[in-house]
């Protein structure tokens, strides 16, 4: 755990990303999808891209049927993709069905293919990265990331229930090395043996993260910290395409907004919420990453405003005399 | 429809309340509860009667069962029960058994009894109430409360799938004569016959009322109106005993803050989300109105303080340069 996670701001910092990348085969409503660009790590290097301009960097594997043609794409955006290892073998794939109001998926398929050997190798340049987001893998990979950098501003990590279930000690030992968690809230009840979210929190915040963050899809997102709770809304939108990859947007835009001020205090982090929830919101409009390839700042700008104006109940809140 | 609904403030107003006055029993998981009082105005007005001291009035009808002391309790908290009408039979009583997780409920039991023949009527003291709120009843009775009513600054009503599916015509024309509807979510989308909520409000404002409140339970509310959309969150509690009657908490809180303020103006009306929310969040805290009962001023200021912080994003939200 680092010991100035809440320092004061040092200026825009690179934001290190480790996680997936992958092909995403999608059963939506609207039509079926194949060979879609996915994985955790895409998402939130493209969605913390349109944010902050101070150095996104992605670490991850891919096969040798992977286009050169998405790695030109991340790099369009401004991400460095030095750190993504190109391995003999196929891309992870992914195939998910869809229900017809958007609200669950099915598994219909994993190919772990070359993630099923990744070993996060972070470059030597990128070892200095204030702000480092671990997406959902081995927490025994995730501690070996930490091992490799030095002592970052603030370190956020993701998980899911397969880690939860299956490697308690690793996933405790991550848990006691990270300043942030960044999870939904079925994983926050599965990890904590308790429901009610609120002490499911507590629960969790005594194992190790001092922030955590429980996402709750299109009922928005809950931040635990030394400040107290926070909440935002999801932004309420009139179509939603496709939810894949909407977390990991959201955590992309929440360490994008933190490493382009290069602060993690309280203060920003509520501010954070917003750009988390923004680019989540981006991210569900289109099939796959399509929209957050296309969006630029004065989308951004734009959304932030109305998600203002969505919250901004105008000053102080007295109960009338 | 009235015409000044937008009108600047006029100072604190009384509220009229129109709606029932039941019997509960109560099947929770940590209990069974016989006969607790109940009914939606019940609920509203002990949460409206919370927040504002400018005259909270309920219309309902009870048996000749219904104990002298209950309608002392409502009159303890501020309420003028002039208008309970105490007619001969039995009080209306419903019975619901909760689900472990309190997150659905099954009707056991419906009986009407003396509200099957419910007409409201409105006492002569009572017609000019700037602010009425009508409870979920017949919309035909809905219509006819505002018959009787001397055109108020702001008119609120509820329904509920019943009459949605049953009475669509009688529910027209209560639409048409409202300012502001409020509903849970899947109401919403029954009644509009949409899913998407920002679509399904849009289509139920071109019906009538020209605000609307959508309300999500344990998901926060959304409220729709001339100058946009604006959230409020539920609050986040530790512990929630019962959800009964929290969807009339917060129609009541919402009601009880714009009367006090003697205004419905937007800027208005986003204040009173917190209230309403933070009504909603008393009401769940015990078992049936228990905790409404016992709250006071500096419990609705604190935990509207607590809210404050739960969305306050330290000032303007800009992209970093």
């Amino acid at each position: 755990m680092s010991a100035n996670a809440v320092s004061p701001s040092s200026g825009p910092s690179p934001l290190l990303i480790v996680g997936s990348i992958a092909f995403d085969d999608l059963d939506m409503p609207t039509g079926e999808y194949r060979g879609v660009l996915g994985g955790a790590a895409t998402y939130a290097a493209l969605a913390a891209s349109a944010i902050t301009a101070s150095g996104v960097r992605i670490v991850g594997v891919v096969g040798d049927d992977f286009p050169e043609a998405h790695i030109g794409a991340l790099r369009a955006r401004g991400v460095d993709t030095a750190g993504v290892e190109r391995a003999a073998g196929r891309t992870f794939r992914w195939h998910g069905r869809y229900s017809s109001d958007l609200a669950s998926r099915t598994t219909l398929d994993t190919q772990l293919n070359v993630f099923a050997d990744f070993s996060p190798k972070v470059r030597a340049e990128h070892r200095s990265s204030p702000f480092v987001l671990l997406g959902n893998i081995h927490p025994k990979l995730q501690v070996g990331v930490l091992e490799q950098v030095q002592r970052p501003t603030l370190v956020a990590a993701d998980t899911m229930n397969f880690w939860i279930g299956g490697e308690p000690a690793a996933l405790a030992e991550m848990l006691r090395r990270i300043d942030l968690l960044i999870i939904n809230d079925e994983e926050a009840r599965e990890l904590s043996g308790v429901h009610n979210l609120v002490r499911a929190a507590a629960e969790i915040r005594r194992r190790g993260p001092k922030m955590l963050i429980i996402k709750r899809g299109e009922f928005g997102a809950l931040l635990f910290d030394a400040a107290g709770t926070f909440f935002v809304p999801a932004y309420p939108l009139e179509e939603v395409f496709d939810p894949t990859g909407a977390g990991d947007s959201f955590a992309g835009g929440l360490l994008g907004y933190l490493a382009a001020r290069g602060d993690a205090s309280p203060a920003t982090l509520r501010k954070a919420m917003f750009f988390a929830a923004a680019l989540g919101s981006f991210c569900v409009e289109g099939i796959g990453p399509e929209r957050l390839l296309k969006i630029g700042r004065s989308d951004v700008a734009s959304r932030i405003a109305s998600f203002g104006r969505l919250v901004d109940h105008g000053g102080e809140l007295a109960l009338p005399s």
